[in-house]
């Protein structure tokens, strides 16, 4: 009981609270692998799809295969009417990742799942759907628009960013779409998944899980950070208005959104990987400010602080550079986590017990009740 | 670790995860205290609202201070208006916890909790609506009627009556619902409150969380065990019929709901209470089935299995008795358990740390990318 006693409150910090195949984290100091596989090399050579495929059924797909899945997801992009008028009804003032919350749950009341042995078709059609019910949603409330929710884009990558912008991304802009999709998509016990598993082992339906997840990876200590982060670059005009700025506030022992990480120790190797292309980016956009002064927070960050940026701090400059509203950068999450979240719902399932911890009692002593009139 | 490895895949049995002030569970073999009340006691001579102030504001309220309680909740139970648009929009077949789980949801949409300092003024709101959410979606898609949400009932557990029948209740039947609604209030660290927690560890909004707890509140291992009870029970027409139908069962090694518990060990406290009412009702309405019916399979249950009813059981013929349709039994329990849920939370966000624990990976070791083109 000592022992217990002691993780009381400490967020079950390294205790194991089950098994998973589907991803390392942190291991031998720095990794992070999905199914076996260096999660740098699968964001060098792969497509989104790909790597669902990976998380979702097992193995890397085919080219067959590949080519299947991706239309099979092309073929599930339309919006139910009923949902669009939801969607509708939703002021341009939410908060973005409720509308995500309330579209999954409303999905799931429209299409149940019926048993698990559709589990993969819900997850399928999430996929192919997340995109629309964040652009459908957004364009109305903000443009007044009703845009279709097909497209001729192959991947989801592409996909969502024609949503968004009515046309046709570049070929970088997609490319580095599908990478940061990848770099999101897994990250084993991670709180938002974590309260997928736990609905998940009431044996409850996969939108009620994934409902629940997304509820989780909106609070600040979760996602988000790459918005905060981007709302700090913001305010700074120059990399050298960044270096005097981020000293101001560590001095000032401010908040500094994008860096260090609860499991990595040496560096999140996620980061190089989102570095390299938000620099590509910048050099494609001609902009000598957002990456400029990104690199000057993060240099100060290191010296003062000895903390490096996480996946998060340079994915605020690249989806600036795409044209990406801040206010969405949590909801491009939630299509990307989407499959490990399914993924995780599937291994729970296989081997179910119902997680039902403990609590350690810390208040009063039993008492006699005292009726209404003697209070 | 090789202690932590015993944990896994065991559902954080007998784990402590945190601390409580809520509640007590099994202490000393078999007792349910809320903030160091016996649940009996409670039951006995309190109602849902001064239970509900008890769990949400740490001490049994005062006559004034429940008339007041009382006052604001009856001033929040006009839905707004395109919630009932979003409601009208679910079809009959619907699951009603879906329907509850997406209605918590949207309500966040339109009236966002937007700082913790208006946690209990959601919560509170989430009160009064809840039991107008399902009657207004059920009344509607079943009957085609669009009723009124306000009711002159003092409770909670008036106004859901009066909802969903379209006319006063008889006091015996409010007092019923209000027993119901303290019984199932809250039990500590049960799968939907823990969700509930992990998802309020990343400082997510209070919708967020109840919208998670819902949904593994939906989970057959967690609620909906009175409405599998419910569904045996029909089957059988008399006593004898229900002594042999389950012994049967007990043959055939089906599973039969309602009984034993993960943490009770002697009999579930909250048993007798509501078996005590089942039986007023059962012969407040002259009936001489579904009561006998029940207290034949108990008896069965008890001398073939030494498994003692637990508190879903005579909640099945209780409810049944009040016209409550079985679809609606779990919904019920979330009008009920949302404070239990919510004081959850506020107590997660007093002392947080986020929740984030480890697992034990199980799957291929480390492994080279292979393109596409190679595989």
């Amino acid at each position: 009981m000592a022992e217990a006693k002691t993780l009381s409150g400490a967020g079950l910090r390294g205790q194991v609270a089950g098994q998973t195949a589907l991803s390392t984290v942190g291991q031998a100091g720095a990794g992070l692998t999905y199914r076996g596989y260096d999660v740098r090399e699968l964001a060098a050579h792969a497509v989104f799809e790909e790597v669902a495929y990976l998380l979702l059924y097992g193995e890397l797909p085919n080219q067959a295969q590949l080519a299947a899945y991706q239309a099979k997801l092309r073929g599930l992009r339309r919006l139910p009417q009923v949902l669009k008028e939801v969607l509708e009804r939703i002021p341009a003032s939410a908060h973005p990742m409720d509308v995500m919350r309330t579209g999954a749950s409303f999905l799931g009341v429209l299409e149940p799942e019926g048993g698990f042995e559709h589990q993969h078709e819900v997850t399928d059609r999430l996929l192919a759907l997340f995109p629309a019910i964040m652009c459908y949603w957004y364009r109305f409330a903000h443009h007044g628009v009703r845009i279709e929710t097909d497209s001729d884009q192959v991947g989801i990558a592409g996909h969502f960013l024609y949503l968004l912008h009515g046309k046709a991304p570049s070929d970088l802009h997609r490319q580095v779409m599908d990478v940061s999709l990848i770099l999101y998509a897994e990250h084993e016990f991670n709180a938002s998944t974590f309260t997928a598993r736990v609905c998940a082992s009431t044996l409850s339906d996969l939108y009620s899980c994934i409902t629940a997840a997304i509820g989780a990876l909106r609070g600040p200590l979760h996602g988000g950070a790459n918005e905060a982060a981007m709302a700090m670059i913001e305010t700074f005009a120059t990399a050298e208005d960044a270096t005097r700025g981020t000293l101001g506030m560590l001095e000032r022992k401010e908040k500094i959104m994008g860096f260090g990480h609860a499991i990595y120790r040496d560096s999140d190797p996620r980061n190089e990987v989102i570095k390299h292309w938000a620099k590509k980016l910048s050099e494609d956009a001609g902009d000598s400010r957002f990456y400029a002064v990104s690199e000057a927070i993060d240099k100060v960050m290191w010296e003062q602080k000895k903390l490096f940026p996480n996946a998060d701090f340079y994915h605020a400059s690249a989806y600036h550079f795409m044209g990406i509203p801040t206010e969405l950068f949590t909801p491009i999450f939630v299509c990307s986590r989407l499959t490990g979240w399914a993924a995780h719902v599937f291994e729970q399932r296989e081997n179910n017990r119902i997680i039902r911890p403990s609590a350690e009692y810390i208040g009063v002593a039993e008492r006699r009740f005292v009726p209404l009139e003697a209070r």
